[in-house]
């Protein structure tokens, strides 16, 4: 795989000279461009020490305009990024629509430096590059141009380049211990690398092998193949990226859904409510405090009919829990910073911290409900949703976050008896929006989007709850024991 | 102080049952229509141990709905926090307008705990506060209601309680060493407590001291003081809050400018400028590897006509620091996310990691130059900005941060040219909006903005660095060695 990037290949100085200017003059054109344009460009830098990954990109931000370049280096974890899944502090960096962001050995670095220690096998690499594709595959499909870069330089090549830096006093302090350490394993560095590059060398994000001994040529190599590439992502129609047919079966109107097999009738008397719902509280009181201790954070997410009472229950979820140790997220329309980066990256912000409660109000889950219904979302962009979301979830709750997922039910007549009775009471008329009378309308293209969402997303890891609603004593009372169960195992 | 709060004031169980549901529907209200209000709540929750900080906390948010509260503790600071000035973490916790955050602790628990410990004496105590009471009164100036409650216990309620938690076999977990502890210390923390209080207890400002014994005289006594002064406020007409009178003396036009003094010829030959522009980006290099060893960050900001060259000064001074360790930030309009903020929000959440370089292309003192002229600011907010920036640079500087201003000058006929040029070079042309035309045409509001600003907040620690630039090559090599010799003064 690699010897193709050993020939030694090199580029004049006169010739440097010659194509430098007009490579500039094209990128910043093409900079200026793609401030224009509705998607991100990632650039990831991988390679070999030494084959000049930090001089090329130290190259790149002199030919470009550093201003609309985002540059970020992953030395080690801060303590906010431990205490959250791993691809974290990946998504805090990822570029908006219309700016390049390099990111520097990226989520490659950790996979091949613990494989190369044995600090992990074959299959655990495999596992994570699996993830990795994945992914890569949801930045892709959401538009992102994502340029991988791989830079090489060959075993003797190396051993020259140190060479020369030593002899050279202005330059020996450049060669450290990590350098000399680097070239004892150089061997079983090639050997990972290849199975890595092979293994996410994928049609969406395939990898460019840059040879790393010649610098001028080397620039000049990653700075052709950034240009060619933007300009060819940029010549595509947007309608050959939004695939509009799936092999997706549409749901017949008759059809039943999930829904209409709950006993709405299910309803929890007043006093034993009181009772219920006090030693629930108390139960989620201690173990909340005990997640705090131990560090489990959790993530509670509630999604269900307007009026269905979601509010409700996570008031009494919250009334259970020190103001101190959660947070509450309302969905609502992204703001314009959300609004240019991939759907999900406003769920990753608000990621809890070690031992905290994060509890969503309406979620991800919008688009494959709202967003499919309203045809907000493509056919093909809420269709490859439910994967993206089971591996969004996976990730949460393989870093241990316990995830309990509520969809709150109620049957259309009381969802009228409750708009009625909010358009009554003064303080609860400003839940009732035109739109919610809209949704109302849609009620069975809804039921039908909630059937598919469970029916795709209720893993193993994160099983959704339905909740009956129709009695909100029941439903908050069987939401609180649902949590309390979870985090019962959990702890 | 406290003596009126040691009363033993309580709030019997039929009364409160009473109260409460009315106190509740009217929170709800009020929270509904804050959401509407241009301004934000920031409620600070201090006092002693064993007040019932904690729990009132929790009531409140069980009584408005949780949703639209951000509570957030202060505890240990994290990494990324311990590499920024001491009051990142407070702005990080703000609540855009219409919303409501409360602090836990906040910028109190720090200074009273280390004067308690006597980790400072009393100046260095008063310099905190002083700095506090210029930090809230910029809020306030702003808009922001800032609600400040401290808890009181006497010390004999204090002991009452400690032997009744102790007593009952569910609650003795909860006292712990650290109550001990404090009660020990008791006095000594009253004294400094008071004195805190007195020291920031301001007009824009003013604590409200809350007994601390009855738990529902407590809830009953905070929500009402909330419910007060946010109905206070929301009456209070905008206008009466943008005071448009002060003793500013507007400038004559016939006043010259400190611009006036600087001499443009200046310049620089084309052999000379490589030779010079080769070895201070070697300096600098050197400089910044070094800063980044040292954990030692940079601010440079660079404010200037259109078309002075700011541009080409970042990237002289970005070719020579690695791209990991510098993030260059263009200032244009803000996001609807900071425009729901303080305008200096947006340059605190850029504020680099221990040892990086922040490069601003454009900066806070858009307020007293671009917002001034244009009138998107009015004067009495333009006016206080001059302080308020002057004490966010203290701030930075206090901590470390190298802070490097640039104010790049050409005159009217330079600036024709260029724009003229531009027009000319195609990868250029974008760089010229009908934006640029027009604020030409105000050239001499500007000067004059540009004079008070140099004037203002040219100090000590910051001082102004004006650089002659209709010779590109003098500006950019001005510059560096600007630059180049703050580092070296600094490390």
């Amino acid at each position: 795989m690699f010897e193709a990037a050993e020939l030694g290949r090199t580029l004049d100085k006169s010739d440097y000279k010659e194509i430098v200017p007009e490579l500039r003059t094209s990128l910043l054109d093409l900079q200026q461009e793609l401030g224009n344009c509705d998607f991100p460009v990632i650039l990831l830098i991988s390679g070999a020490d030494g084959a000049g990954k930090s001089e090329t990109v130290n190259i790149l931000n002199q030919w470009m305009d550093p201003r609309w370049i985002e540059t970020t280096a992953f030395d080690e974890m801060t303590d906010e990024e431990r205490e959250r899944p791993a691809f974290w502090r990946f998504w805090r960096a990822l570029p908006p629509k219309g700016r390049i962001g390099v990111l520097f050995g990226s989520w490659y670095s950790c996979p091949i430096q613990q494989r190369i220690e044995d600090r992990f096998d074959d299959s655990e690499l495999d596992l994570m590059l699996r993830r990795i594709n994945i992914f890569e595959k949801m930045l892709v499909d959401d538009g992102a141009l994502l340029i991988k870069l791989w830079f090489h330089l060959g075993k003797e090549m190396q051993v020259k380049r140190i060479k020369k830096l030593r002899k050279n006093p202005a330059t020996r302090w450049r060669v450290g211990e990590r350098d000399l350490a680097a070239l004892k394993s150089y061997d079983r560095f090639r050997e990972v690398a290849e199975h890595v590059l092979r293994q996410t060398s994928t049609g969406e994000a395939p990898w460019m092998i840059i040879e790393g001994y010649d610098e001028r040529h080397r620039n000049v190599t990653t700075a052709n193949h950034i240009l060619e590439v933007v300009r060819k992502r940029m010549t595509l129609d947007p309608m050959t990226l939004r695939g509009t047919t799936s092999a997706w079966r549409m749901p017949h109107e008759r059809d039943k859904t999930i829904l209409d097999f709950l006993d709405l009738s299910k309803s929890l008397e007043k006093k034993r409510y009181r009772k219920e719902l006090a030693e629930l509280q108390g139960r989620l009181s201690v173990l909340s405090r005990k997640a705090r201790q131990r560090k489990v954070s959790t993530i509670v997410l509630l999604e269900g009919w307007d009026a269905a009472g979601k509010g409700g229950i996570i008031r009494r979820i919250t009334g259970a829990v020190d103001a101190r140790s959660y947070r509450v997220i309302p969905i609502g329309s992204p703001t314009d910073e959300e609004r240019a980066q991939h759907y999900l990256w406003r769920f990753w912000r608000h990621l809890p911290r070690a031992g905290r409660f994060t509890i969503y109000d309406r979620s991800w889950y919008g688009r494959v409900l709202v967003e499919r219904v309203e045809g907000f979302a493509c056919e093909d962009e809420w269709v490859r949703a439910y994967r993206e979301i089971n591996e969004f979830e996976e990730e949460l709750t393989e870093h241990g976050i316990v995830l309990v997922k509520f969809w709150v039910h109620i049957d259309k007549d009381e969802q009228l008896a409750r708009f009625k009775a909010r358009e009554e009471t003064s303080f609860k008329q400003h839940k009732l929006t035109e739109e919610d009378w809209r949704n109302r309308e849609k009620w069975d293209d809804y039921a039908h989007a909630v059937n598919d969402m469970v029916e795709r997303t209720s893993t193993e890891f994160a099983p959704w709850n339905l909740i009956e609603g129709n009695d909100k004593r029941w439903a908050r009372v069987q939401a609180l024991r649902i949590l309390c169960e979870r985090l019962e195992q959990a702890l």
